[in-house]
This record gives C-alpha cells, sequence and structure tokens, in this order.
C-alpha cells in the first residue's frame, strides 16, 4: 500500500479510538498490523498512540520492517514482545490507559495486565470495522490476486488428464501462482467424483477417471491480499445427475447475486441462494453463503442467516453456495464480488468456468 | 495415531487434570485437539470429561470428524461453536466447572463466561507439556515427513540452475513436497545472496547468477506432524568468506549437538553454539538456537537463553545456529533431533547437506 493509504487508515482509525476513549491500542493480529504498518512479517505487535505507530518485532524481521514500515517507529523486541510492550507503554508519559484488542490470548492479556496494571483493557473490532470496506488500492491489489488466480487455473487446466492424483492437481496449481510470484492464500483443496462432498477435503492420491467431476477450491495471496475461488469441472461424460445439481448451484448463485447492492441485509442474501437449493429438491448447505476477504482470506462480513448487518459499499465478499451428497457429490461455485450502490462487480469473471474438460 | 496412542494420551492429560483438579477442559488450540482427537480439520473444538472426549465443529467437517475420530462424541455446532459447547457443558449433569485452554482469545473467552458463569476458569500448558515429548509412532511420523522432505530437496537440486527465480525454486520444492502426498508444514523460504541475511525472507523474482549462494529453509506436513530443515548451497565459485561462515556455523551446531542429551539445560546448548560464532568474530543470531517440534512447526521447548528448562528423552527439537550480514549474506543449518537418554539422532542426517551444486 502506499502511504497516503497508510496515512488515511490510521487517521481513521485514530478517530475511532477517540470515540471510544481509547487514547493507545496495542495491536497483536497480523492482518491488523499489516493494514496500519505494512509490514508482512509474523511474530510482531503495532501500537497507535495520538502521536506516532510503534512496530515491535524481533532481530529475524528487523531488515523488512525498516523496508516495509517507513512511517513506523521501529522498536526490536530484544526479547519476549509482552515485555518490550510494557516497556515502551512506561516510557510514554502522555499515555495514561491502552487497550489491546480482545482477539489477543487470554494468557498474553494475562502477562500484559501484570505489567500496566489497571491501566489495561481490551477492545473488539477497532480495526476490522475499518477494514471492512475497502478503498480503491485495495480492490486493485485483490483484483491483482485474482488475476493471477484466473492465470494459474488457465495454466493447470492444460495438464488435466485421466491417471492425475489430486495432490498432483493442487502441486501443479501451487506451482503456476509461485510462478506468477504469488502465494496460496490457504491451502489448495482439489477433489475428485465423491470426495468433493466435504466442503474442506484435503487431497490426496485419489487419481482421475476418465469419467470423472472435479472440485477446485483455491486463493492467491498477493502484495498482502488475498483471493478466493472454487471452480467445478467435468471429464468425459457429465453424468445427468450432476448437470442438474451444478445447474441448480449456478442458479441460487445468481439469485443471491440478483439482490445483492449496498444496504441489503447479509441474510437476505444467504438466504436468496438456500431458497433456490432447498426448492431443487437438494439438501441446503451448512456453511454461510459467503464471507468477506483482503487482508485475510475470511474477514468480516459473514453472509449467514444469522448476521443482521448489511451490504456496504466497497465490501468485496464471496458468494459460494454448494450442494453436498456424502457418497455422490460436491458442487460449490465461489466468486469474489465487490459490492457498489447499486449492484455488484464479479472480480473473479475472468477464471475459467463451467468447463466440459478434453480428454 | 492409532487408537491406543490416543487412548493412551488422554489418559495421560486426564491424570494431570486430576492434579489440578480439573474434570472438565474446553481444547480450543488446533494442535492439541489434534492431539486428543485425530482430527487435522479447523475452526473446531473438543471437550475433555472424566467419561468422554467431544469433538464439536461445523457441516463442513462432519464427514471427516467421522473418519479421523471413531474415540470420540461428535457434535455438529450448527452455529457459533461457543454456544454449541455451552449447550453440552449444561447437559453434562457431572461436570460442575470447566477450564478453557489459556490460548484462546479473550473475546471468545468473555462469550463462553457469559455462558458458563463463575464455572469457567483457564488452564495453562496442560496438553502442551504433554506433547513436548514424543512417543515411537510420533517419532516415526516425524520420520516420515523427513524422508519426504529429502527426497523433494533431492529432486528439487536438480532443477537448480542460473535464472532461476527464488520464486520458481520455491515452487518447484513445495510441487516436489505435493506430489509425495504431503504439504509444507510453513511458507517455504528461499533466498539468494544477500536476502539470505533476512531469516524470514519472503521468496522473490531475485534471479540465481552464476556464481551464487542460495538459503533454502523449508519444512513437510505429513500426517499431521512436521519437520523443519534450513540448507545452504553455493553455485560457482564459493567466495572465501563463504566458506569460512559456513564453516563457522556448521562448528556452532556441532557445539550445540555436543551437548545434547537428556537433562541438559536448554539454555547451555543454546550458549554453546552461540559462543562458536562469537568467537569467529562474526555477529551472533538474534533468534534461538533451536525450537521443538511435532504437530507444530513450532512448539515447547524454545531453545533460548532465558529458557531454565531441560531437555528430556523423547523431545524432537532443530538446532539452527546462523550467520547473518545484512547486505552481504546469511547462512542458517537446521537439523531436526531426537533427544536421547545418552545423547540424540539426527533425523535429518540423509538430507542433502553442504552441496556445491554444479552449473
Amino acid at each position: 500500500m502506499n502511504s497516503r493509504t497508510i496515512k488515511q487508515r490510521i487517521k481513521t482509525i485514530r478517530r475511532q479510538l477517540n470515540k471510544k476513549n481509547i487514547n493507545c491500542l496495542i495491536v497483536t493480529k497480523p492482518a491488523n498490523i499489516t493494514y496500519i504498518t505494512g509490514f508482512s512479517g509474523s511474530d510482531s505487535w503495532a501500537v497507535i498512540t495520538p502521536k506516532n505507530v510503534y512496530l515491535l518485532t524481533d532481530s529475524r524481521y528487523i531488515e523488512q520492517a525498516q523496508n516495509q514500515c517507513p512511517h513506523c517507529r521501529i522498536i526490536q523486541s530484544g526479547g519476549p514482545i509482552i515485555e518490550a510492550t510494557a516497556r515502551l507503554f512506561k516510557k510514554l508519559k502522555s499515555v495514561q490507559a491502552a487497550a489491546v484488542e480482545d482477539s489477543v490470548s487470554v494468557a498474553a492479556f494475562k502477562t500484559l495486565k501484570k505489567n500496566l496494571g489497571g491501566r489495561l483493557k481490551t477492545a473488539a473490532n477497532i480495526i476490522e470495522s475499518v477494514r471492512r470496506t475497502k478503498n480503491d488500492d485495495e480492490i486493485a491489489a485483490i483484483e491483482a490476486a485474482v488475476r493471477i488466480a484466473a492465470q494459474a487455473l488457465k495454466q493447470t487446466l492444460r495438464s488435466i488428464k485421466p491417471g492425475l492424483t489430486e495432490n498432483e492437481l493442487a502441486g501443479i496449481l501451487d506451482f503456476q501462482i509461485r510462478k506468477l510470484g504469488a502465494v496460496n492464500s490457504f491451502e489448495t483443496i482439489a477433489a475428485f467424483g465423491s470426495n468433493a462432498s466435504r466442503p474442506h477435503h484435503q487431497p490426496g492420491g485419489r487419481k482421475l477417471k476418465k469419467n470423472d467431476t472435479i472440485l477446485i477450491d483455491f486463493g492467491v495471496r498477493y502484495k498482502n491480499y488475498c483471493c478466493d475461488l472454487t471452480r467445478c469441472f467435468t471429464v468425459g461424460r457429465t453424468p445427468g445427475f450432476y448437470k442438474k445439481v451444478y445447474g441448480a448451484v449456478q442458479k441460487a448463485q445468481a439469485a443471491a447475486l440478483k439482490i445483492v447492492k449496498a444496504g441489503v441485509e447479509l441474510r437476505q442474501v444467504d438466504s436468496a441462494a438456500r431458497k433456490i437449493i432447498a426448492e431443487s429438491d437438494l439438501p441446503v448447505y451448512g456453511h454461510g453463503t459467503g464471507h468477506g476477504l483482503g487482508l485475510e482470506v475470511h474477514e468480516a462480513p459473514s453472509l449467514s442467516g444469522r448476521n443482521k448487518g448489511k451490504l456496504e459499499t466497497g465490501m468485496v465478499i464471496t458468494i459460494e453456495p454448494a450442494v453436498y451428497l456424502p457418497g455422490k457429490l460436491g458442487v460449490r461455485l465461489e466468486d469474489n464480488i465487490l459490492v457498489t450502490p447499486n449492484g455488484y462487480k464479479i472480480l473473479t469473471r475472468n477464471c475459467p468456468h463451467n468447463h466440459l474438460l478434453p480428454v
């Protein structure tokens, strides 16, 4: 992210902190640290005060932090990060109380509390709530990840032939992503035939048959931003029932998309997709219809029947209805969508879709 | 893991719980859940009572849980896992109080507390302390991961030639791992030349030169167990100074190994390695000299100057001294070691080592 974006984020977050009477926030969640500093390493914490943003890291990351975080004061922890944070806190004369993100572990909170005493409280979802909508730079970053995903998948489809294992397919796809200068945003799922009925199937030695079905769920992380998509393919003859299921899932996705625009309730989008699956006399999937993505591959908002929140302009979400029939098949279609004031833009439109692969 | 091993673990953990007057433990850390149930998915919790082990998971993982956890009572959460856990707790008439692992987030703890009231406390390192030493099954699992790592690295070294990028090298290695039916235990580090001075360098587009140096830090996860090793190679002419540094790191590793056996203080092993680097007039690395590995690629014990604990028979640890000279070079050698009553066994002995690669 460019420095203008980072400065803007800090400004917005400081406004949120002021509203909540927090003048010092200890940031412990990796994606939140990346959001406010640009730092992409791990095992580090950040501290936002009214005047500065501090990045506390260890010797392994000092060189990287100096390159990535020109706007931060970088502190080498030289031991446990909690102790380094407590030492910093004691030096900040103008700061009387601090809040730490409530995603921190109870163990870390207790140790921090021992060091800071009564001047420590917790804060929930401050940075997450800002991260929920994306600016143009972030949308461009996700689009770049999607371009790599599309290209990697296109290359991979050329290698698909009977005899290939799920493991090999996942490996080829991951290699294409690496060749394009990116990494997986999560462990690639490649499931053949009935293995696809397990939504988070771990690829194994199952070989592709002459007539078979393939589900691939994968994502790319590029310059810290993620995409996440699922595609289904068939090789050889496509059974009529599979076509029917695929059609129902397509229809469910279209029904959800149809109502997507800023202001619509998340649970309405969720139920629009479910309704079609139920009406098709197919079992309704147990997971949500989608989730936000950005620095994390799963982030707010979640599109579930329980979420009373609303779509907002600038949210980037997945829409991923599915049908799972254990022992038989699994079909899921997952696209990445930008929410706009009057509708949406499908970011993953150019990723290969609904192929009958030549064998 | 076979069912005998799982049962033995539960027995040992229940003994620990009895000592601490805990009759119900809510297990939230993924590796701990795998340890007591065999389950390898995510987003799930487990509950140990005097009579049963429950696995709470969502619809995505039900089929997998049924296959992997024959000894557990499997509960489909059908909503937030905290609520499902609270419902289970209320049904367990014989259980008056529960402890949750203190690695849980403050946010989750608060919600759980709201549901269970004063009957909830936290527990630290119960399962981790049992996991610290490995039984024969676990050692065999780590050895299997090491064999895959060695074979994947051997295959990869054949593809190394000037012009290859760090990204491509990492991609080739990852692909070989996948082909052998395993996955990375963490994101592969491939660093050429001076990039290796950043211990956690993220591979990029830097191309291998005719005369160059390579650092590869990678690991394999196979049947849930991890290995983690680092090797350095040179192509073309090896500068005399690089040879000197490499020799010092080798000597440091040998010095640490020399004193490894059950009963020795962890910090002694750490300082044995550091001493050699300092005596060689080279900068002493900022990270620890090693860490435990098993279900997690980093787990207890850490080999640092602060750790007053001792080596125990059955611990599997890394020994990884290094020299980092920003702008110049980085050399790290990392092997995986089993601690025995009278010494150690190097599990990674057959992984390619100290190659001068033909170009």
